[in-house]
């Protein structure tokens, strides 16, 4: 999947909601402006840090190229300052971080095809690719992560990421396909989030 | 130590009694089915993939070889639905964690030293292979981890990580030395248990 | 930069001091004396292990050379015995840490340059290996990070790890500047604290 330019783009638009996402999370905890700074990072960068951890890619993109990284800073000291405004577009921050969980499913799914991870390693690394910047900002900010706990969040990413990697092992290698699925999780994850969808909770 | 096909039943049986036991954190903790097998699978395979991230051998397992990911979710899944009926198991459960706590550190260890890690580190490596699932199951369920409260648990960790370099220091390869570890180290487990073992804590 | 022997002991110093304030923070959370042991641990090396993760350089120092490992491990145990006492040298603690804060940062962004990571990535890192530490420190014990909510310690960090980015692209080489730099950020660091000054928090 060689999207270039326009993938760069929709990757940093990714990064930048996510790190927007973690900023919101260290301001409500009162973290002074660094704190804010770390923990936007964390979230934007968490899950892809990882990713490269495992399949063996290092220096991670998020050191390797400084765009992630100073996308990930710029969007939380913005975040530091518009956190009242960022209330009023709750539903846009919503939709972009469904798309950001699409497309961090699709290239973590994909790196790892290309790493040599078989399938069922793959799946389970696009997932903690689409996961891992959330679960680390809670674990920052001292909450049971959130994915953990409600909602239908990585299971999207985690039938995503399945269906990439059986796109993969079709052949496929244009960008059509793997965008599709991109789409269609992002959809999937808006449809849970509006009908309330939620995975069952053990009895007591 | 080329154990083959009881090496890794063995090995399996550890992973599903510790991803049992982070699966039940995750149910108390009201996780949803999700979460439980999240934690699960950090709990089982944590230490594991700590471990090969250490010693330079991406992928770790728990992405290279589907077994272990799925003998970890299948057990959580099971543990989700007879929480119940494991606390009446409590003893047999008990049993199996301290079987995983000895082979998982001779495993460990083993590695690590065939890495190429000198000595001191591989004993660090494989305590950490067998405690590591354990505080990432704690971190993730915001408690402080029960391996630095009480109990001797990690001690015997280290403890038997020791032994095992010992035994490759002095040029044993044969499972017997490697399993007599293990068997030695569960057994010393069981005791400090039943007997109520625990380090000192500070005066304050 | 080959500061050999002197280069060693600094570091050990600072491994020591790292590892007294991970022990008294587990004293104080009642854990026992393998936990207090375990938490220095990883305050003093955490930084270094996620650092040589990072870069690409397994196994980790902390791994590779057991001076690392056994001078966290004595001064946790030190530090667990002499916790009263610890109180009454605050000062000369502070002024180590400090130090430990500079010399880190030297050291961290350093090895990151020449493992090859870009000048973004490797500030990145070298301001992660001082503050790694203290971080996982306070995520063992359940605190939120005390770098992400208060005073001035990180940002020394980072504008300490740019200022060695900038020397060594200058074409430096010796052990004068980077020593230089360091003594600089123990400085700023030691102002910051009598001064009291701190980063901004978000207005609610």
């Amino acid at each position: 999947m060689t999207g270039g330019y326009p993938l760069l783009v929709a990757d940093l638009i990714g990064v930048a909601v996510f790190a927007a996402s973690g900023a919101s999370a260290g301001v409500a905890k009162r973290l002074d402006l660094f704190g804010v700074a770390f923990v936007g990072f964390a979230a934007a960068l968490g899950g892809g840090i990882l990713r490269d951890l495992v399949i063996g890619a290092p220096p991670p993109l998020a050191f390797a190229d400084w765009r992630y990284a100073v996308t990930a800073v710029v969007a939380s000291i913005a975040a530091f300052w518009l956190h009242p405004a960022l209330h009023r577009v709750r539903r846009t921050v919503l939709v972009l971080d469904a798309a950001g969980l699409g497309l961090f499913t699709v290239t973590g799914t994909l790196k790892a095809l290309e790493a040599g991870v078989p399938p069922v390693g793959a799946c389970l690394v696009g997932m903690l690719t689409a996961i891992g910047g959330g679960v680390t900002r809670d674990l920052l900010t001292r909450e049971i992560p959130v994915v953990l706990q409600k909602d239908i969040y990585a299971v999207v990413a985690l039938g995503g990421a399945v269906l990439v990697t059986v796109l993969h092992g079709l052949g496929q290698t244009g960008v059509i396909p793997f965008a599709t699925a991109a789409v269609v999780m992002t959809a999937v994850r808006l449809i849970a989030l509006y009908r309330r969808w939620s995975a069952p909770v053990a009895v007591p």
